[in-house]
């Protein structure tokens, strides 16, 4: 019953199937560790095409494969409010991200300097929580976790299911992962 | 220590003086229970101010029992990147806030108009931590409690104290407040 | 062949089957004929909530129904990078969004205020493009034609389905729209 | 000798020909004193315009004798970098600002709300400095003088006939606004 | 008769002198041919200048022969809305941008870093439409069109000459670019 | 007396006690004299942290010696109103920056890469004012004064003892700079 599934009194039926909580470890470590990796990021200034390109050459960016893709309001000449449009990439992906710019926008030019990225080391923990398992991102600095996100889009998933607030069910699994650390 | 005090080893610690964990009502309701207040926004559009003196009028108005001061960045003629300062207060606060805004800045002009602001009805809960006892903001809507947010300066104080991420008290508050549920 | 279809050779095929370029006028009246309507302006100041769960309240509004709703970056107090969230909406939707802000985010007051909406009568023009039939929506100014803007989804399928650029698509329609005018 | 023009020590020559420092008032009251007067704010959010021509109609705006005009950055559906447009003008400009929205942009509907605008008693005073002659803008409030502020427009062009930065002309103009003080 | 020459209908005789239409290659290549150059960023957070100086710094950036000038709006510290000043320039031009920054501004000091520049190929094509000849920009890339942009300051001057939106000229220029393309 | 002292007719007073403004030397040398030094730019695009921790972070950053530390409004992927976190320091304090971002944000990667930090060599300088003794910051370029900026919070102090505007006091002591350049 939604009623009783909204709500913080949903907290309660939580700890009753406590023993039940299950934590399992699904993911391999990712990234670096603690390492750095070298990343290309390809900016240009927009002031001649429209926002819903713009909108459109983000979707695309991600498709292709860039690492990030990200717009910043600018203000340039002729009082005209500008977007820096931003792609963080591999190096070896530098020339199609530069071409996705030079097809989609109407830019004549791109600049590209390298940066580098330092990623901490990161598991996959699967929780169980009321509204299903959902998986935790746990990320550790020099051994220590220090943090513990939930998959967004899991999480939204079952907000939606379960007809309650995104951020209930994002505190469920938090609170999923803290309670597991004693089993 | 401190290595202990951090990163999420520290949630067991937490459970083992769980019956300990004491919670206790000591706000008053406040706010108008859900009913509608009218308030004024105050806005004035700055292109010939420094930002030294911008930041020294959000002050002022706080200091002046402003409900909220705020800024937008935009872009204005003569390609100047201003600034929109928002003030948003009482009725009776109204001439308070324009003189403060004629006398703080160079504005020729200020602008206001009536909003209707709905409050939710609140709550103050104190829960105890390993940090130390946290003031919870609970907010009501339809009798259903929808938030339940740590007093950001208690945290930050007890995150101070304990040498951890601030984040780890907000956590830690919000897990509190849910357990003392089943007190 | 893709490299044919794509650059602005294809304009040239355009032009060869320009004969049987069809134009259908699929669209009834919408919108009222230039007069206004009254809607509601719902803002709230967030700076305790997740750019995560901020995106996911904008997907929400517009499921519900809202008119519009957008986010204006605004610098708070405690040097917070808060952001403005919008919602326009119709008179009967108002309690609706006032309930999805306080149930998704964590704001404990919105605002609202009155607004008048003109808009523009427009149809829905039907055009034939190389890359398949796509909607052009005419807007109308005192009798006269001030926009036709293709239909962005429709736009934007075409491109991906003849791997073009969307502006590719987006001119190719309205060519075929401003072509279609002497038929 | 521009070297000896420029920098500070230009101050030294001021102080010689002080006695001959002039003010003139010849400025008229403008504005309302301290009185409010009714404006409506017209805005539109735009998000399938090039900056471009959303430029353009800044300047549009200001030939047509809007009182102010600017823009800010808003996020919009789909990932869009949109802005909003605003535009401050007089109740009887409210039709033709619409019009011009509607014609050069491809907006289909435009907001507005009334505003009361709040307006400083001010004066204009003509001061010598050594970059030649500046007009002050003087405002009041409550018959004592809070603002001064050197027109832009001839600071900025004594600033390139002396060839010296322009916040050191609307210095000495502010000076010398001061200095005329005990004349 | 400038009801006629506006909206749309005006598309219509566009095509009566088609056959006239007269394209004219008048640009010679420009750009590296898709080769990188070097360009050198230079960046300063302004706090505690005024907006009017900041856009003042733009023009003259620009007339000093900066690549480009932009301003992104940044929080900083103390609560207040700084202004992030960015200037493209060559490699010869740092200094001398260096200098325009700590002359017209207040700032003590200005970052600057190396980017690669990519840039198309372009020629520019004159196009004749019913608002008069224009220039067309267009841009290659691996000997493809990618872009065919008109020169703004021209479509412009023809809209203001014509009285007709900016956009419709635009869209004129383009389309007959397009048509050029089978003559 | 408080009306007395605040408005411009305080200038007058200025000049009475003229002969005794003093002006003293006090500061030493700062910074390279015009040379570069290099610094390391750290960024880290934030969509998953409440603004409450942000503001909280650029505290934490400047009370571990970062040289600047600010926050620029992006746009991320999924409708996020996200935050570029930036800050600027030495070499050497690049791990702990890095740390202090894994620490209290959610982050799992931050960007760094070098600029060269080009400032002006300055001296403080301070001058006497009707509110008191102020230090004004001067800035030279080729030997020549650029800047003269009086210190923000002796003037906030001042204008906080003083109860007059703060652009009162800062007028104040620039004036009481230029005077004191003649004696």
């Amino acid at each position: 019953m939604v009623a009783e599934q909204s709500g913080y009194g949903a907290g309660t039926r939580e700890y009753d199937n406590f023993p039940n909580v299950l934590r399992v470890m699904i993911g391999e470590s990712k990234g670096p560790n603690e390492a750095e990796e070298k990343l290309w990021m390809i900016e240009t200034n927009i002031d001649d095409v429209s926002p819903q390109i713009i909108g459109h050459v983000m979707d695309r960016a991600f498709e292709l494969g860039a690492r990030d893709c990200y717009f910043t309001a600018v203000q340039m000449k002729k009082n005209r409010p500008g977007v820096l449009l931003s792609i963080l990439c591999d190096g070896d992906q530098k020339e199609l991200m530069m071409e996705l710019l030079f097809t989609e926008t109407t830019t004549l030019g791109a600049r590209s300097y390298e940066v580098a990225r330092r990623a901490l080391e990161r598991n996959i923990v699967r929780v169980e929580t009321i509204y299903g398992p959902i998986d935790v991102k746990v990320a550790n600095l020099n051994g220590r976790v220090v943090n513990a996100m939930p998959e967004f889009d899991q999480c939204r998933a079952a907000a939606q299911r379960a007809n309650v607030a995104l951020k209930e069910v994002e505190d469920a699994a938090r609170l999923a992962f803290r309670m597991s650390d004693k089993l």
